[in-house]
C-alpha cells in the first residue's frame, strides 16, 4: 500500500485572497488530486514572536519545543506532522515577508536538535516555494528560502518553485498556474519515492566508510609538487615588482 | 539488482591541489565507497567560451548540442551521462568562479530543450555543491548554484552542501570533511531512491488533474468580500490623508 | 560651518551584550570621534508588527506615517531625523533577523512616498551594514540589506560593511574592529560630502535632458542590421535541426 | 571650475543591439547631457581569460597589472581612467553573464593592492548597475554586483540601478528608460560631490581616533551581567529538558 502523504501549505501573505494565496491553493489542489492530504494555513492568523537567539549563548539551549510560548508552536507542530511543506510568500523587498522570516528563524529549533540528538527533526521532509511580487525579486526570495530549508535538512525536488511577477489576477497567467500545480506534483512524487525516516546526514560517515584522508592528502601533495613550479614563477615575478 | 550510479565532480578551481579540490575528492570518495562510479574533472583543463545568448533572439535557437564548438561540449556530454553532479568552486567575490559561470550559462542548452521537446535533459539528476573561500561568501555562492540547478531540473537532496572558510589545509577541518563526505552520501541515496527518467515537471498537468480554477477563483472572491471592508477602511483613511 | 551630522545605529540582535552590539558600538564610537552625534537603539526593545501590505491593494495606500500603531513609528521617526543609518544584525539563517526584516518591510512607508509626493523620505541618507554569525552567511545578509536600502534611496559609501565570523569575543578580532570603525568613518565622510536634501532621482529627467530616444533606437537598429546576418545563420542552422 | 567627469559603460551582453545595450546607452547619454565624458564598450569584443587565483597561493601575488596577458588589461586600464562605471548585463541564470563574471574576478587586482600599497585602486569610484532579462532574476544579478563593487571600494549612489523584465523593445518601457537615465544622473551627481582621491578606508583609523576598546568591553560586560540572569534561567530550563 502506498504511504499516506501529508502536505502543509503556509500562506505568508497578509492578504488571504491575493495572488500568493491563489498560487498556493493551486499547488495544494494539485497535490490533493494526486492523492495527498493537504492543509493550508494563513501565517497572519498566528502571532509569531522573533527568535531570541538562545544558541548564541549556549549551543544546546536551542531545542524543540522552542522556549517561546506563542502561536509558532502550533505551526512548528504542523510542520512536523507533515511530509511536505510549501511556503508561499509575497515578495517584500526581494525577500520573504518579515512575519515569515520570524517563523524561519524559529524553525532553528528543528535543525539544532542535531546538537542534542544527532538528527534534525525535518530531515528528509520535502519543500517547495512560491513567491509573488509586482516587480523583480521573486527569485531572490525563493533562492533564500530554498538554501535555508535545504540547510535544515529538507529535500528540494526538481523545479520546486513557482512565481508570478505582476499585479493582475494570477489566475489569468497560464505559466504561473502550471508551475504552481507542478510544485504540488513534484513534492508528492518526491515524498512517494523517498523513504520516510531515512537518515540522510550521517555524523558517523567517516568511521563507516573509512575514508582514506591520508591518501587524499598525498595525492594533492603530488599534484601540488608538479604544478607549483609554474605558479611559483608567476608569483616570484609578481612579488618582485615594486 | 540495484541500479548503477554515476557521479561527476567538477573542480572549478584553477588550483588542482587546493581545498576546493580536496573537499570534492572527499565527496567523490565517499560516493565511491557507497557504490558509485565517480569521475573528477578539473574545469580549468577545458576551454569554455561564454554563452552568446541565442535564445534572446529566438527562443528555440538554444538547444543541445550547443552551437559553440569548444570544450564545453565534452563536459556537457559528461553531465548527461551521469546521474549526479557535484560542483566545487572556489568562492570568488561571493560567487562561483567566472569560468564556472560560463559553464553554467552554457548548460542552458539542457534546460531550454523544454521549448523543443518538452523535457529538460537534466531533469531528475541530483546535484550537490561545495564552496571554499578565505572569507564570507561561500553560502552566497552555494545558494546561487542551488537555485540555478533546481531551476534546470536537478533534485537537491537534504544537506547537499559543504564549505570551508579559511586558508588552512581543509583536511584538518573535521566538520568540512564530514559535510563533504555526506554530500557524496546524500547524492548516492537520492539517486537510489528516485526513478531514473521519471517525468517530474508535467506540462500537461492541468489537463490531467482537471484543476478547478473557477472554484479557486470563487473561494478567493468570497474571502476577498469578507475581508475587504476592514482593509478598505484603512485604505480610505490613508488616501484621504494629505 | 560644517553641517551637523547625526547617525542612528540599530542593534537587531536580541542580545544587548553580544558581538553584533559590540561592532555597532565601535562604528558609532568612531563616528562620534569624527564629529557625529550618534544614537544606538536595541531593536528588541521595540514591538514591531509585520507589514500588512496595503500597497498590494492600492498603491497609494502605503504612506508615512504607517497606518500600524506600534513601536515601529518611534524607530521610523528616528531614522528620518538622522543623516546616516547603521544596521547591525546577527546572521540568522544567512539573513537579517526576522525582527529586523519586519522593520525593513515597514520602511516601505518611506519609499512609497514616491507615489504620493514624488520623493522617498530617505533619499540621500547614508547607510552602512554589520552582520555577525558563527558560520557563513554574513555577506548574504549584508548584500540583501545593501540592495534594499539602495532601492529605497540610501547612498552606500565605499566599504560600508563589516562582519565577523565566529563565536569568540569580537573585540579580539583586529580586522573586524577596523572594518567596523571604518563603517563609522565612511558614513561620516559621505554625509559631509553630499548635499543634504539633494534630489537624486529626478522623475522629470527625460524632459529636462531631452534624451533623443529615437537616435538610440536608430543606432541599435543599424547595429542590429549589421550583426544579424551572422547570428541568423547560427539560428537558422539550429532551428533546422530536428 | 567643476571637475571633469568621466564615465565608462560596459555592455556585458553578446548582443550589441539588445535591451541591455539600449538601457546602458540611455544611462550614458543622460550622463553626457549632464556634462560627463562617456565611453561605451562591448565586453564581448574582448577576450577575457578566467582568473587563476594567485592570491590563494600567496596573498601579495595578486596585484595590478594582472599577470594574465589578455584583453582584460585594456578594460581594467579604462576602469582606472574613469571616475564612474556602469555595468550592464543580461541576466543569465539570475546573475551576470559568465564573461562579465570573469572580468569581475580579474578586478581583484585592483582591490588586492590593499595588501601591497594599503589602497584599493578603485577606492571612491562610483558605480551603477543595469540588468535585463525575460524573467525574474534581475535584482539578484544587481544585488550581487553591487555588493562586490562596494567591497572593492566603489561608492553606490542612491538608486544606482535599472532593470527591465520582458522581451519587448525596452525603449517602449517608460519606467526602465527613466530609471536608466537616473543611473547616469546619480553617478554624475555623486562624482561631483565626492572628493577625488579621498581616502575612505583608513587602515590606521584605530590609532588616529584612539578608540577606547576597553570601555566598550566594560560596557558590554555590565550589560551582560544585568541581562544574563534572565537568559540563564531560560537556558538552564532548556538544558535540563531531556
Amino acid at each position: 500500500m502506498e504511504k499516506k502523504i501529508k502536505i502543509l501549505g503556509i500562506n505568508a501573505s497578509p492578504r488571504k485572497y491575493g495572488n500568493t494565496y491563489k498560487l498556493l491553493k493551486i499547488s495544494l489542489e494539485a497535490a490533493k488530486k494526486l492523492g495527498a492530504d493537504v492543509e493550508l494555513i494563513h501565517l497572519y492568523d498566528y502571532d509569531i514572536k522573533p527568535c531570541i537567539g538562545c544558541l548564541s549563548d549556549v549551543q544546546k539551549a536551542c531545542r524543540y519545543p522552542c522556549v517561546i510560548d506563542d502561536d509558532a508552536k502550533i505551526i512548528l507542530e504542523k510542520i512536523l506532522k507533515n511530509d511536505g511543506l510549501i511556503i508561499a510568500t509575497p515578495t517584500y523587498w526581494y525577500g520573504p515577508s518579515g512575519h515569515l522570516k520570524n517563523l524561519i528563524d524559529r524553525m532553528t529549533a528543528f535543525e539544532n536538535m542535531i546538537f542534542i540528538t544527532g538528527r534534525s527533526l525535518v530531515e528528509g521532509k520535502v519543500a517547495g516555494f512560491i513567491a509573488v511580487g509586482n516587480d523583480s525579486g521573486n527569485i531572490l526570495a525563493i533562492s533564500y528560502m530554498m538554501t535555508v530549508l535545504n540547510s535544515m535538512g529538507f529535500m528540494i525536488p526538481p523545479w520546486a518553485l513557482a512565481y508570478y511577477i505582476g499585479n493582475e489576477d494570477v489566475l489569468k497567467s497560464k505559466n504561473s498556474i502550471m508551475d504552481a500545480a507542478n510544485v504540488g506534483k513534484v513534492i508528492v512524487d518526491a515524498i512517494r519515492m523517498t523513504k520516510k525516516g531515512h537518515e540522510w546526514y550521517d555524523p558517523k560517515i567517516l568511521e563507516k566508510i573509512q575514508l582514506d584522508i591520508d591518501a587524499i592528502r598525498e595525492s594533492t601533495e603530488t599534484e601540488y609538487r608538479s604544478q607549483w613550479p609554474i605558479r611559483e614563477k608567476i608569483i616570484l615575478k609578481l612579488t618582485k615588482q615594486k
